[in-house]
Formats: structure tokens, sequence, C-alpha cells
């Protein structure tokens, strides 16, 4: 098999040497569970608070407001469903937009089951969400608001800072799903002023099975898995010691990194942007300046499905997607464009780069040469 | 350090060389995105597919039964949390046993605030549990039962499949926490006709962050993880693809050594027991029949506290529990003890030695002599 091009970190990313390496002695070596009281075990735990040291730091917040998950899925799950079910008694309305990920909709579909009410804004053709548009829609029994930090499938960096000011204003909690964000972009919860923020350890370089949620002082929501009283109570279930320790090693070194990628990445970003809109019919989606520095996504005039153009991308050794990972099969068109304004045979035309340090100029050169020459392949064929 | 002997395997047990070497190359190497659909996307989920064969063939189920979750917590939780969710027009009853695993009892109370009706079978003083006092307890309004395997404290193994029958006979869905028994006694779903099964990797030399929820086919719960709509839609979340691997390698080498392991271990923890009940006032906890094999567990006249025997057998580098990881930093005499009719101080004397293949005679030697010492220690010093 010849060299892949792997242009899909939004989807997930490759696990670091660093984060990798300080994984490895927690399989066979320092194997024993952190609540157990012996030195073996305690040693364990150790490792878990000192990864809860690191990841803390690395988004600006205190030791004990960060709370280790299975992932960006569960804590999503349970900053939404946990507010809900504290909160439930004060109202019963909760804000969010059309643009989240799945792991925010289609859990706020489920309490739309149980009696909820929710609004979903509607963004501007960039994906934004504006101070005034969130305000009008606060209401008395608005319990939460849940917006995300960055979108993963055109990149758009939202005014969270600001979004939750207004919230706040209203004395509503707010949660910020920041999966894309964390590792990507500077991250401070302090300054955001944010109560939830949800983060995936596999989307910057860290194992799969890891996340973390992010919970004010004293206002973390009540468990959502409940059981042996791990994580102080909140989050019961024997530690992942292993993916913890990746997680932590993976967000500080993209922390410590992260003004030296951002610079590089956006550079290849911007590239592959200017290049590919230079092919006739071709639309950069999203916001053309807060944008992720990795994500460069477009649609195709004359591209039926986005299924035909990743596999013929990945004929030629190149991973990319439409846009989310978790619809990638599906035919659907991908709801955020459609959410953003585009007609469905548009945004069934998809296509999202999402980069990462790993990436090369010489692969930025190979995508441009590669998209440019299939995407004229596949209308021709037409 | 010395080399410690390791004894507390029903707390959390090494990931085996097979097992960890099956999930190195899914970190760095194999690390697409099982849900994208290029090749490299593809090698990942078709590592799940295989990983899912070998785990369902392991427990006798077939491969759509079979669904991988971050452990045993949330698969008791799922389990239990979903039959509630999608029987809860059917009424609001469901039975269990007072020495359940806390991912089970803790669940059950958070469901009692929520209006459900809990009913506690209060087993015999070996930990049994008998099908006429099931039986008694089930009512038009019983939507589910739960009862363990086997026991995490004292290593007692329930009769499943006649239990399970009393149930069906009611029509009653029947879960079972399986997290000890997997893995280390023959379990098959399809002969003990359960309804559910929860399963944790970590017990049986797999990853922590890794487990599974058998579900009788079209018979699986609704999900708990809402969001990108993994595993068919029931557990949504970016699949821990070198966690589940690693499970399935863990699950498929502790079937394959199966019944070597069960008459090594069984011959050391036999070996144990015999000269442990020899020490004056020391008696085996748990059924001294139908246990666990690489399980010991006994209570001591004249201890005040486990966590003075556990702390000194620290010192003489021997990992042991009081009866729960979970519980073992609490003072709580353990709940499974009171409720097999311990006297709360006899019950906080408790020691559970758990066994794995990867001790030795010499250890056993070695556990015997230094748990007499310690224990004639500690009385001497009151």
């Amino acid at each position: 098999m010849n060299k892949i091009i792997y242009a899909d970190n939004s989807a997930t990313t490759a696990v670091s040497e660093k984060a990798a390496a300080a994984m490895m002695p927690y399989f066979r070596e320092h194997f024993g569970n952190p609540s157990a009281i012996y030195g073996y075990g305690q040693e364990a735990k150790k490792a878990i608070e000192d990864a809860r040291r690191k990841a803390a730091k690395s988004i600006g917040a205190l030791n004990n407001e960060l709370f280790f998950t299975s992932g960006g899925t569960e804590s999503d799950n349970w900053a939404i469903y946990g507010v809900c079910e504290s909160k439930a008694k004060k109202g019963n309305h909760i804000i969010s937009t059309a643009i989240e990920h799945t792991a925010v909709l289609r859990t706020l579909e489920k309490l739309q089951t149980q009696g909820f009410d929710i609004t979903l804004l509607e963004p501007d053709v960039y994906g934004q969400i504006t101070e005034e548009q969130l305000e009008k829609n606060i209401r008395p029994d608005t319990i939460l608001i849940s917006i995300m930090t960055a979108n993963n499938v055109v990149g758009t960096i939202l005014p969270i800072k600001k979004l939750c000011g207004v919230a706040h204003k209203h004395g509503v909690t707010f949660h910020t799903d920041a999966v894309q964000a964390v590792g990507h972009i500077p991250i401070n919860v302090r300054d955001l002023g944010i109560d939830l923020l949800s983060m995936s350890a596999h989307k910057f370089h860290g194992p799969k099975g890891a996340g973390g949620l992010f919970a004010k002082l004293q206002a973390a929501p009540p468990p959502y898995l409940t059981g042996g009283g791990q994580e102080k109570g909140y989050r019961s279930g024997t530690e992942n010691v292993p993916g913890i320790v990746g997680m932590a090693a993976a967000i500080e070194e993209a922390t410590e990194k992260l003004s030296d990628n951002m610079k590089k990445i956006t550079a290849y970003r911007d590239k592959l942007i200017e290049h590919i809109c230079t092919i006739p019919g071709t639309y950069l989606t999203g916001d053309p300046v807060h944008r992720l520095p990795g994500l460069a996504s477009f649609v195709f005039e004359g591209i039926k499905e986005s299924v035909f153009l990743i596999n013929r991308l990945n004929d030629a050794g190149i991973c990319a997607s439409s846009g989310s990972a978790c619809s990638a099969s599906s035919k659907e068109a991908p709801h955020v464009l459609t959410a953003l304004g585009y007609d469905k045979k548009c945004a069934r035309s998809a296509l999202r780069i999402s980069l990462s340090e790993f990436n090369t100029e010489e692969e930025i050169d190979i995508l441009i040469h590669k998209i440019t020459y299939i995407v004229a392949e596949l209308r021709h064929e037409k």
C-alpha cells in the first residue's frame, strides 16, 4: 500500500508518540485499581490526579473542575441530561443551535420526547450565531444554553464568550461542546466564563475512549453513570487509567505546541482554500475568518454525492470526508450545511479536509492536485 | 521495590500480553474512525466487527447481540435505565438483591427517587437467592429482575439459569451483572436464557475503559448515550477501537484457557482457604461450593478494621482488599457481608484475596504465611 495522506483529523487523530508512550506503563505494569488503598492502587490514583492537573491547566480550569469520561458524547450527554435533571423544577426550555454535533442534537430530541421545549437557533450562512439572536430567544423558563465552540463540518468558531455573557445575564447555565476546539485553538474556561465544557481526547492526538467534562466549581451536574462513586461520586466506573494518562499527555503537548501548530496548519489550510477555490463552481463553506486552523470545507457544483468524491480520493490514497464522521456513510445532506442555507443538492457535494501537524507541505500540494483533478473527472463523467 | 504479590484480581487485572499486543496497532497505525467510508476507516470498522465476533462467540451470543460500552458500570446503567424507560408503561417494580455491585444498587436508588419500586432480595448466609424467594416477590407490575452472576465480595456464584427461568415464567426481563463471572467460569447466554448481561474487560485481563452489554436479539434497551449512532444506533460515541480489540483478545484468550485456569486457580484458592481457616476465629465468607475459582474471602475475630490488615499486607508487598475496590477506602462495613447476616463489627474485618493465572504456588505459600502472621500480630497489638 502506498503512503496514505490522512486529511480527516476532525473525525479522529493518530495518538501522538508522547501520548502513546505515556499510556504504555498503565496496561501491564502499573495496572492497579485507583480505588484500592494499597500502594499499587495509589500509584494509579496518583497518575490520574497528575493527569487531571495537566488537563485542567491546559484549559485554565481548577483540578476539581475536570471530570474524566469515556469521550465527547458521554460528556455532552452528561452535561445536558444532568442540567435538565437538576433544573427541571425551574423550567423546561433549552436553547441550542441547528449546527450542533448529533451528540447534542439527538440528546435534545430525546429530551423533547420527555416534555422539554427545544429552540434551535439558525445560524447565518457562515455558521455564526449572534448575541442578539440568542438574547431574543431566552425565556424565563430557559434552563440551559448549549452552543458548540467550533463546528465540526465547516470549522466556524463561534463567539462563545459573548454568547455565554448573554446567558449569564439571564442566569442561564451555559454548556459548550468544545470537542473540535480543545487542543486546536486557545481555550480558557475562565476567560470564556462557561459553566460546562465537553472535550474528547481522540480529537487532539489522545486515545479514543477518553474525554472530559469541565464543570465550574460546585456546578457539576448530577452523575449520569451511577455506581462505585469514582470521580468524587460524579462519574462511576473504574477509571480508564491509560486513557486518562494519554489524554492528559496529549492535551499538554497540544497546548505547548499550540501557537506553532496554529501558524503552520493555518498556512496549509489557507493554501488549500486558495487553490481549491480556483476550481470553477467551488465554494468555501463556513466562516472565512473565524475558522479552525486545520479545517477547509467546500461544496462543488456538478458533484452529485460527496461519496463519489471521497471514494475517488480514497483510491488516490487520501482520507477525507463529507463533514461528519458519524454521518459519513449516510446519503443525507449534512444537516449543518442545510442549516447554513445551502440547498440539499449543494450540501450533498460537501468535502471536508481537516489537517494536523503531521501533514506536510508536499501533502497539501498533492491534495490540491488530486482534488482538482477528481472534481473535473467527476463532472466530466456526468 | 520488591516484587509485589498481586492478589486483588477481582478489583482489576493486568492486561495480558496477547491483549496488549492486539491493541497496539490501533493507537498510531490503524487509527482511522470506524464510521469513515474510506478504506482506512473501514479497516478500523473491520477490527471492531472481528472483535465483536470473538467476544460474542466467547459468551455464546450472536454478533448482533453484543454492544461495546466503556465498561461494566455503563453496561449496568444502560441495561437498567433502558429497561425502565422502555417498560415504564407496563409497571414500575424492579427486583434485585441486596448484594449487587453499587453500579446496580446506586442506579436502583436513583430510579427509586423517580418513582420506581425496588425490592432487594436478602440472600442466605452463603449469598444465595432461591427460585422460591424470587417467585414470591414477582408482581404483575414487575418489569425487571437484575441479579448478579457472581458476587464480587464473597465470590458466590448464583443459580442464574434457574432464577431467569422464574423471571421468564412471569414474562419479566432478566438482566445479570456478570462482571466477575465472564472469563472466570463458563458463561453461555443461550444456556442461561438471560435477556441482558453486563461484562467488563479489565476483570479478565483486558483493558480498563472497555466493556460490553449482551442484549438478546431485538431486545436491546433504548440507547443510554445518544449521538452519532454508532453500534447500530444503540451506543453513540466514537468507538474505542484499541479497547474493543483488546477486550476481544482477552476474552478469547480467557475462554481458550478457561478449563486449565479454573483447575489451577481453584487449587490455589482451596489451598489458601484450607490454611487460612486454620487460624482460630477465622471464617470463610460466601458459598463454600458454588464460588468463583479465584476468590477467597474471610472475616477474622479480633480484627477491628480491614484497613489495618490491608495496610500491613501492603507493607509486606501484597495487594489485597476488603471486598470491593469501589468502597475500599471507606470504613463502612461491606454491604454484602451485612446482607449475608454478619454483624457490622465482623463485616469490618473482611479480607478478599482474588487470584489469577499469573499467581504462583510460591505466592500462595507466602500469602498463607503473611496473612497468618499479620492476623496474629494485629490481634496481639489490641
